[in-house]
Parts: structure tokens; C-alpha cells; sequence
């Protein structure tokens, strides 16, 4: 309904963070990879509709369960099987959050963990194939169908987080489970098939893409310089926002305009082994870096994803690994270059955008 | 208009393609990347409207230039400047196929390159960034905006490729391009800005990420067995249709439903030294694929990407680079997993995929 109105404020928002720059290709130290930075490339026509826009999200409602959503409360039996909840204390829902298990699932807990010794079935050249053994969860953050995440307290949101940690504690003793990826889908064009506020982890029996190729860069960057490339980030320009423990910020090489990466401040290999404190600072942090997300860009749908140490790693390569919460918010459609050569153009520069952000109200 | 009647077909297609098999995961040898093969995911239901459908893409239509649109014939003079023309020998254009360049370039061709001694500056530890050098092409396939590539005939699709071939073989002798990025966006959801029928070519000064990806994992493979990845697959299962020179399959780790690769039969490194015969040759078999494609999934969004080796690479890396080009419908969005992980989850297993490609009737 307010596509057209978003898509104005989204062009604001580039030409806003416009002054006068030229191109640039930055690449960062912690995927490795090149960003083209062209604030020209926002001006561009266009003759046909993309999608982006109208995101049919949850707003204020009377709390009352939608009549087709499992997510629900009141529809608990509708979905797989529950893994653990988080009580409520007050008397309008048995529960405030739950992690159950994904009717859909990618990856079957119930198939046959690879062997170690089995180890990847070899087919051609290269090629391997194993069972499709993993874990696949979903977290529901809120009873309440039109509640999104940043609508919860800080407290509220830490909450999330800390089952988010609890449940990856429990799939890192499993021997077969390699990594866990957490993320979140918000608003159909960033992938959600279920409007209902949560969020998803799949625990795989090998080490995604993603992860070595951040690890690998991660590691040369540390023997070079003997440093941890998220600690070593200077934020002065490209910071959103900051508490005790955690910094936001836009980074150096954002692949995607308004990326935000939100940092421990403290050299931190793994997630899952955030304390309580942590987890309440980090809660406000990223309630206040989604509210300033949805108040600028109107809402925006858009990803978030955990990145962490694959389990099992050997104490000489924690030194280099820092995980940290990527946020991206789906503006544009990427297309043909980015898929084909892994190099991604973003119109707005991370200094623009942190400034914009830093500058966002939500008080 | 059709989206329903599309994501129904769609949704037959997935379904036909789910002969019940259980979940796996392979990693293929070409880019090193692990993929989920998930046929239960396809049955998930939802209740956000995904994007991904309706498709204005032009239809057949009397000819005319289309009133807005600068790619048409009688408007080259609101195009940035043209590069080189292919003469049409009919009266009705004076073109057939114009190289242009982009009017809102990624990367500038007045910008100064990186002097080869300066290379690339660095910033913090490991960042760096290099001045926005480099060239943005657009290929206008045709002059007549209802036209698509594959309604051409084989000639005209393979004179395309040819004034692709022949733009790299230019942009590959200026000594700071590195690499060039051939690419077409079809369709809103594909990234496409224009309805009317171009691809477009990026020169980088750099070795994108993905590109460099590839040529490690090729490299690897080619150490372990002494063979060329791309040599070595066998297409028996996965064959979608065959020239004298080329094969097009559905990879054996795709990434995306229906992804279908064309691959030169015979090993060779540069897709611009493709000579008249084969160049015939591949413009058949683009234009048989992409005919299935669209009929099979309903005239889907696409993209296709040409992937070859960056340039001036020394001579030893030669056996182990194969160019070939990559076409991938864009059925789904993709969600914070794959953003996150670089593992894509995919519900229909090449085999399937193949099979439906090859019975599909385009003559
Ligand atoms: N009754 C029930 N009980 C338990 N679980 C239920 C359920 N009903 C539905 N579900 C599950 O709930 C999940 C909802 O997830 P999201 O909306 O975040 O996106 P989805 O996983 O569908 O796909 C997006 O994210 C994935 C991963 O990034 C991408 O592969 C994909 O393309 C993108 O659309 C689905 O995975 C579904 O299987
Ligand atoms: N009069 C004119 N003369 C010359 N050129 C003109 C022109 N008018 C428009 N153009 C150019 O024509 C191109 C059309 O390209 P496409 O429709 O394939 O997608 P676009 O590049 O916009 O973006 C898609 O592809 C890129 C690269 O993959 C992604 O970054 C992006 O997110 C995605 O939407 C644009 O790049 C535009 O700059």
C-alpha cells in the first residue's frame, strides 16, 4: 500500500547520501571481497516495476491470533514439535517464545549423521555428495502475530537472543554439526514465507561457503598483521551506535546500501557463549539499529544472519575469528554482475549511510 | 497478470521434479560450493506474497518503437555513446545489435587506473580501495523493443554473443582491465531496470571475488587429479541438450532450480576467442535453452552470466580454466541462509531438472 511512498523516501534516502563522490572499489578484511561504491548508478531509469516495495508487514493490532498462522499462540498444535520455550509471566500466553522444529526442514535431523570416518562420498572430480543430515529450527519471537522484533524491549529482544545462544549451545555438542547459521527473514522480498516475527537456524554437517571463504581471509590478514581484522576497525566515520560492549556500524566495504554490522567491542570467538549482561546490551542495541532501520527506510524488508567460528576449531585460529550480526536491508533487486562475479555495486557510501543512521531519532 | 497462473506452473514443475527423494548435500567442483538439495521444502506454504512473479516482459507486438525507450531504434541520440554497430541489412533499422556505453556507469572509463605500480592502497588491515576505473557496457540485442533473444533466430542470438566476444577482445587489451563480466538481466525480479532486450559487460581492474573462488577451486581439483573440473563431467543424467561443440546441463551442485550451464565440449580458457562456427553453434543452443526455459517455468525472470578467466593469467593456470555460460531462473528469493552461509538450498535435484529440460518440445 505505501510502495510508492517508500520508494520516494528510498530515493531521498540515496540522493541524500550523495555528496558529490566519485566511484571507488573498496575491498574489506573480513570477507575479502571487492564492493564498485557508485552514487551515480541510484539516478538510473527505470521501465519496469521492482519488487522491494510493498511489504505487507504486521502493525499494531488487537493481539488477537490470526485465524491461519501457526506461528500463533493458541496454535502450538499446528506446528512441528516444540525444542524449548521461554514462559511468560503474565496470563495472556502460556509462552513469550519458542524454538521448534521446522516442518519443511532443509536438512533432516532424523537421517543418518555422515560417519567421520565416511567422511564426503567422492562422484566426479571434485565433486562429493552427503545425507542431508542437519538441524533446522525456527524461533518464534512473540505469541502475538503483529508484533515485530524491534516492538519487544530491549529485555524482550536480549531474550530472543539468548535462545538464539541456548539452542546453538545444544547443536554444538552434537558431533556431526559443523556450523550453525542463524538468520532472520523480514518482508517478502528478502525470502520470509511467514509474516509471523521470527527467525531460523540450520546446523550443517560441513562448513558453509561463506564461512571458510571469511575465515580463509580472516587468518591471512592476522598472519600478515597479527591483528583481528574486526578488532582493528576503525569506526570512527562509519559508526551508527555503541553501547558498553557492542558497536553498529555501517563497514568499510558494505556490499549492500544501510548494511550494519554489529560488533562485540571485546575479541569474541563464538555467539552461543554470550553471558547475560551481554545479551541485554546487545538486545538494546539491536532494537534501537532496527528501529532506526525501519524509521528511515520505511520499514524495509530485510535479513539478518550471525556469523561465528565453525565448531571444533583449533585455539590457533580463534585469535582471528570475531563473530558478529550482519543486517541487510533489501533495497534493490541484484542482478546478473553481482551473481556471476561475487562483486556487488552499492549506490550509497558507508560513511553517507552511517551518518543518515547515526542521525535517525528513535528516542 | 499471469503471476497465479505462473506460480501454479511453478509449483507443478516442482512437484513433477520430486520423484520421492530425500534430502542431500554436494559440493561441486567448479566453485567449491556446497548446496542442499530439499525437495520437501517446495510443499512449505506461505502466506506473504513473494515477488518473483509477474513478469512484464515484452510480447510480440507490431514493431514499433516504444514512445519511452531509448534502447528502440530513432532514439540511439538519447543513448550514452555508441561503441560499435552490427548493420542490419533490412531497411527497417539501420542497426541489428549496438554496443553502447552505460549512461550510469559502475565504474568510470575517464577515471584514471591504478598505476600498476601503485596497485591498491591500503586502508586498515587487509581493507583496501582503488579509484573507480573501469568500463560499463550495454548490448542492445535488437532494435525493436517486443523482440527477446531467443525469437531471434540462431544466426542473430550467435551475432550477439559475437559483439560480446568481440567487446572483450577489446577491453581485454587495455593493460589495467583484469577481468570483464559479461551479463544479461531478463525480467523485474532479475534485477532489470529495462524491458527492452540488452545484456551489459563490466571491465574491472580487479579480480573479482567469485572469479578468483573458481580458479582456486579449479586450481585445486586440477592438482589433486590432473584434470579440468569442467572436462570431467559426465553429462549422462544431467544433459539437457547437446551441439557438435557444446553441452548444456543442469550442474550437478546447482545452485538454483533450473540453473543450466553451457559449456564449450572442448577445453578452452577465453570465451572471446570463440570463433564464426562455434559462435553459430552456441547462438542454437542459447537460444533451444532458454526457448525450454521459458516455456517450461512460464517465461521466467532470468540471468545469465558468462564466467571465462581474468586476463594476462600465466600460462600454467591454462588446463584448469574452461569458460562456460551460466543461466539461472530466478523462481524464489533467496533468504538470510544463503546471504549468511553461501549455501543455497535447493528443491529440485539436477537429475529432475534435466529430464524436464530435455522432453521439452521447442521445435
Ligand atoms: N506449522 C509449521 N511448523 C513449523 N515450521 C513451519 C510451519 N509452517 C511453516 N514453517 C516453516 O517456517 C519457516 C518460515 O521461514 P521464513 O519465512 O523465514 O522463510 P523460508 O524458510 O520459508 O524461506 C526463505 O528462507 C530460506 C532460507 O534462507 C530460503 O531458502 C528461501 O528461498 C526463502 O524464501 C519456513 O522455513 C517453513 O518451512
Ligand atoms: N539512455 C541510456 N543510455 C545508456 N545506458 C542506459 C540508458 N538508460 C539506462 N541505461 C542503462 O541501462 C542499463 C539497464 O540494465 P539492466 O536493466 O540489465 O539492469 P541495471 O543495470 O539497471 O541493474 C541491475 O543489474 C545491476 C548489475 O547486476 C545490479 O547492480 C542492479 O541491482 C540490478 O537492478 C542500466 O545499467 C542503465 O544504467
Amino acid at each position: 500500500p505505501f510502495a510508492k511512498e517508500r520508494e520516494e523516501r528510498e530515493r531521498g534516502t540515496m540522493a541524500m547520501a550523495e555528496p558529490s563522490r566519485t566511484s571507488e572499489a573498496r575491498r574489506d578484511a573480513v570477507f575479502g571481497r571487492w564492493v564498485i561504491f557508485s552514487p551515480a548508478r541510484s539516478r538510473r531509469p527505470t521501465d519496469l516495476k521492482s519488487h522491494g516495495s510493498a511489504n505487507p508487514s504486521p502493525g499494531p493490532g488487537d493481539g488477537a491470533p490470526k485465524p491461519s498462522c501457526p506461528f500463533c499462540h493458541g496454535r502450538e498444535s499446528e506446528c512441528a514439535p516444540e525444542i524449548f520455550r521461554v514462559p511468560a509471566p503474565e496470563a495472556s500466553s502460556p509462552w513469550r517464545i519458542r524454538v521448534i522444529e521446522n516442518l519443511f526442514p532443509a536438512l533432516r535431523r532424523d537421517a543418518e549423521p555422515p560417519a567421520p570416518e565416511e567422511g564426503e562420498k567422492p562422484v566426479g572430480a571434485g565433486e562429493c555428495s552427503v545425507r542431508g543430515f542437519g538441524f533446522h529450527d525456527v524461533v518464534i519471537e512473540t505469541p502475538r502475530h503483529e508484533v515485530r522484533l524491534w516492538d519487544l524491549d530491549a529485555e524482550g529482544v536480549g531474550d530472543v537472543l539468548l535462545a538464539y545462544a541456548r539452542r546453538v549451545q545444544q547443536l554444538a555438542e552434537h558431533p556431526a554439526v559443523k556450523y550453525v547459521q542463524v538468520f532472520k527473514n523480514h518482508g517478502a522480498s528478502a525470502g520470509a514465507s511467514m509474516a509471523h516475527s521470527h527467525s531460523q537456524m540450520i546446523g550443517t554437517p560441513f562448513v558453509p561457503p561463506s564461512v571458510t571463504s571469511r575465515l580463509n581471509c580472516m587468518k591471512e590478514v592476522f598472519e600478515r598483521s597479527g591483528k583481528c581484522s574486526l578488532c582493528e576497525i576503525q569506526s570512527k566515520d562509519i559508526l551508527v551506535s555503541e553501547t558498553h560492549n557492542f558497536s553498529a556500524i555501517v563497514p568499510f566495504a558494505a556490499s549492500y546500501p544501510f548494511e550494519t554490522w554489529i560488533i562485540p567491542r571485546q575479541h569474541s570467538s563464538y555467539f552461543h557463549e554470550i553471558d547475560q549482561d551481554k545479551v541485554l546490551d546487545l538486545g538494546s542495541l539491536l532494537r534501537s539499529v532496527l528501529q532506526k532501520l525501519c524509521k528511515q527506510l520505511n520499514d524495509p524488508p530485510f535479513n539478518y544472519m550471525i556469523h561465528g567460528a565453525p565448531f571444533g576449531l583449533s585455539s590457533s585460529c580463534l585469535p582471528y575469528t570475531h563473530w558478529f550480526l550482519q543486517i541487510v536491508p533489501q533495497l534493490s533487486v541484484t542482478g546478473g554482475f553481482e551473481m556471476g562475479s561475487g562483486c556487488y555495486i552499492n549506490p550509497v557510501f558507508p560513511e553517507d549511510a552511517a551518518k543518515i543512521l547515526r542521525e535517525v531519532d528513535c528516542s
